[in-house]
């Protein structure tokens, strides 16, 4: 079980960082927002590389404006911090201190009557702080007012997601060779986050093992159940890699499946083929939806894929763009998701198969690549 | 070196849960608000012991209004893990399904023309759906509408600190103990959070060593730097235990002092004790800061002091109370927050001396107590 074989990959530069602050602020403009206001997480290591110890209550906020140099507002004593990241290094950093007004320290920086993109996951704190002190901003979240804008990837993110989900193939590769019946879904997990992490993972994010009736519940992660002879077990995972997401689901038989389980696997994988065959440039992100979708309803299991088809993925494991129907945003080279359809057949099992997908010129790649078979295990 | 000797706590019950959102009805209503609207973090773990396994862009919020049965709503996917948990037994749960408007399923929850008391950490993606949803409702941060919503520990919670407090206190009587000189800042860091699982932290989320200069950076965490014969370092340390935080500061010094370490450590140690013994019930938080910032004023190094004097601690380690300047809230029996002053000379190094404390009916109780003198480590 040797580790992928893997350089690290060239850290982002201040010029990397700098050229995508640009292309927001185009894309802002476009958009008709007067700019766009960063708070720590994704967006923020997106656009900077940096990301504070702990998200507090204290304000930080990066503030995208043309005609205006890119300027982050942070507290007194991050600020030695702050100026440590990489893409701040081509920032101009205002600080504010305890016991004054962040807010008030904020509003230089923002126009008066201007709507601004805000981060998804910006506190309410900061968002009515800021509504407070300038009454006739409006904001929008950058899921509606700009949500493609991490979604395109550029070469140097593929290849991060590229290495990301290889390493997530590897650790498939050897859980099927472990012992599944008699032990708990726990200790399966944890043989999951420890192959994550032997091949190269920085992070585990989650690690399913969804046994039996557990595999009904779509977001059960891993519990004390004893996995038993004639299972089916959804094996949902992912983390970080040098930055960037990996998730995939695969589900296994615990010794020889009955034909209801091979039925069911055998729909699901269909409808997964389908959706990745939808991912076409052009194509609007419900098709994909739509796609996975038709297959399950016309097999007579509609109302048991009961979640959307997938999310986007990139420094974080779950964003836009959403294979929702809905969503008609139309899909664009480089942009990166999971195909995950799914059946629940409550208090019984459930099945997922998942993959990650980047759309080319011609249609869907996908980054992940094990057997799309039912793998039977011991 | 023993494990601290400790019974776990009785966890809580459906009972105490349900108690709480009372509480926190009556306390609203007394705060003129129409009800508060909780999101997953620390209130809704506070509230229903109900921690989702991801904080994601799918609604989850808890509505605590009178006259109301206290309602959780969920992503559909994310019912069977929201409904396990122990104080949602009591509570009514709905849920949302994919490709349908939480905000909408939300809104029969609210009155049209209510104001609302908001998590702090509310993703500014939900506030803003709900302030188009219902154009005419407002929202207050609960951190300005209802700030003490937690701050007020009972007894059950308070044993918690105590124990948690006590376990922080072990780790320092043994990370004295280490080798410093010669050792790089994130090897002394790996011991102390060693040092907390050890003493029954289940979880650690930050352990500073600040050493030489880096102490001077009041938020610097623990980097490459080799310590030195003569450093001040300063050890900041703290996680969860039992649910409820710890942390605690001390800063000593590799072999022995100069005169200027000494000097300045027992101005912050008077500050301290004049932070501690202002902490009484009915002074106000700012009058803490104060007491403690006279101090090390009068000694000449204001500017150097420059941070707020504590915060409150709970089932996070960062919460109101604050004890900073403008924070005219009353100090009430049960409140527990540090009391950490400290002096930060650019570019030589810091000094910071940090307790939790919780008030009494006489006075400041400290949950940390281990020496406040300068100790000398190798």
């Amino acid at each position: 079980m040797s580790p992928v074989d893997v350089q690290p990959p060239s850290p982002f530069t201040v010029d990397d960082y700098l050229a995508r602050g640009r292309r927001v602020v185009a894309a802002a403009a476009e958009a008709g927002l007067a700019g766009v206001l960063v708070t720590p997480g994704p967006d923020l290591v997106w656009l900077t590389g940096y990301q504070p110890t702990a998200i507090t209550e204290r304000l930080t906020v990066l503030v995208l404006a043309p005609d205006q140099e890119p300027t982050l507002l942070v507290p007194a004593l991050e600020r030695p911090d702050a100026e440590a990241a990489e893409g701040v290094r081509g920032m101009r950093v205002l600080d504010w201190a305890d016991a004054t007004d962040p807010y008030r320290a904020a509003t230089p920086l923002l126009r008066a009557d201007g709507t601004y993109g805000v981060s998804d996951s910006a506190w309410a704190l900061h968002l009515l702080g800021l509504q407070g002190a300038l009454p006739r901003t409006t904001y929008r979240s950058l899921t509606h007012g700009l949500p493609m804008m991490r979604a395109v990837k550029g070469a140097d993110e593929l290849a991060r997601l590229t290495v990301a989900g290889a390493a997530a193939d590897a650790a498939y590769g050897e859980i099927v060779k472990v012992r599944f019946a008699g032990r708990r879904e726990t200790e399966v997990a944890a043989d999951l986050a420890g192959l994550l992490r032997h091949f190269g993972h920085e992070q585990v994010d989650f690690t399913v093992v969804g046994s039996g009736p557990n595999g009904a519940n779509p977001h059960h992660e891993a519990g004390e159940r004893v996995i038993q002879q004639g299972d089916a077990v959804v094996l949902d995972f992912g983390g970080l890699m040098f930055g960037y997401g990996s998730d995939t689901t695969r589900t296994v038989c615990v010794g020889e499946p009955t034909q209801q389980i091979r039925d069911v696997h055998e729909i699901v994988r269909l409808a997964q083929e389908a959706g990745v065959a939808a991912a076409l440039p052009g194509a609007r992100c419900q098709d994909v939806d739509r796609a996975a979708r038709a297959v399950i309803t016309g097999a007579g299991y509609g109302k048991e894929f009961i979640h959307r088809t997938g999310h986007g993925i990139g420094v974080t494991t779950h964003e836009p763009p959403y294979m929702v129907e809905g969503e008609e945003q139309p899909l664009v080279p480089g942009m990166c998701f999971s195909v995950e359809p799914g059946i629940y057949l409550a208090g019984r099992f459930g099945v997922r198969i998942e993959d990650i997908v980047t759309v080319t010129e011609t249609g869907a790649l996908r980054l992940n690549n094990t057997d799309h078979g039912l793998a039977v295990v011991e």
